[in-house]
């Protein structure tokens, strides 16, 4: 099994270059905290909060993916150079909208960097009300 | 290989199954006429304008890609259940953000149903400013 | 973060729903154990060894990927009937074509079964020569 | 839409550089020509048949789709390096193993070059006995 590297909150961390390491490599879940059930719920997935990371051939973030619990909701699959290309950088960003069912959503979103690996970040629950 | 099913302007269709048909299945490529060279610019295809397609396990939108000319910009996959699940509709919906270069974005989607195959929607051209 | 199931040898286990459940839902890698650097080497990844798993259009294996350590080399997604369909069951299965590098592999795979989320074999070793 | 570029015969084809062109970023199926029902087939994509590929980070085979009709029955993805990796060539080969149902399999495939765009092979007919 792969390693999966797991955000750990920055403002814990003292060197510079760790904390830029962390968070350009975690996927960070952004959206409203309560949900209506059967109507669109936009949830967008962002690699990296406060720092940015390459968008080089070989070194890029190549997918991330969207779970509600165990299961997988929708993934995103990002191209090098679709963020600048070569010498740039930036955060690989989608907004997926789904419409959830049930009581509750459990989101968790896995990021994939093709030279650092599987990153996991902050998982969030949303209340869904009727 | 497998034929591409393209989109027909429905106000030139008679038939309203056909309209349905047509529109559910077409992906439709929705962002700003003109761009910033090197900023963040946001892409949404939504497959469906006016009409909402089955959220079925045996027939739903199973994934979009998004093309600049002949080149992978990103897809996204999606999940039977996450419009909502079986006996619901709905329209299959991703936001990317990508970083134009050049002077030119061709924009073009394609959608991929399960049961009714790919389908291209109408390109769209983006003037990429300095 | 979806909780990812390990294998466990089911020789250790005595109930039989348990052994067919573990064993239905694991990739198992198969491929010699030493490969020539620089040249094709097959890797076959099952899902099930004993058991089959079903084709259900609401549970089936949708996708094997491949790491070599943190790497992922390749991925395969599957769609629901390419098996028989409802009412069958099946293994589903991929055989990558590799060209090895360095001085040894460390493959491990991941599958997902849309019903029971994200499974990991065991991992292989595989030296690689001169 | 973009171009989906058509293999030709490239014993028809003058020019070496062309040939290769054509030949190095076609999908070749490869199968029996017949299958039983309700039994593993296997059928097998690689991407060149006399010529090789570039394996770079900026330039590398990065996907195959094998469809049934217009039905999506299988992809691969696969990553720069997986071949070698920068300087080297190779062919991207998969094998899946599909479990025929029907009286015919129309075979076809889909190839994505990070370069030079989608390709289409020759289509593969498969007779399905009982």
């Amino acid at each position: 099994m792969p390693k999966i590297n797991s955000y750990v909150d920055i403002s814990t961390i003292d060197r510079e270059a760790k904390k830029d390491f962390i968070d350009r490599h975690s996927p960070f879940i952004s959206c409203e905290s309560t949900a209506k059930a059967g109507q669109k719920f936009p949830v967008t997935v962002r690699v990296g909060n406060e720092y940015t990371h390459p968008d080089d051939p070989d070194h890029f973030i190549k997918s991330v993916s969207l779970y509600n619990g165990e299961t997988l909701l929708a993934e995103a699959n990002f191209t090098a150079g679709a963020l600048g290309g070569q010498g740039q950088k930036g955060q690989a960003e989608v907004t997926f909208q789904i419409v959830p069912t049930g009581r509750k959503l459990r989101l968790s979103a896995i990021a994939y960097c093709t030279k650092h690996g599987l990153w996991e970040g902050t998982p969030v629950e949303v209340a869904v009300e009727e």
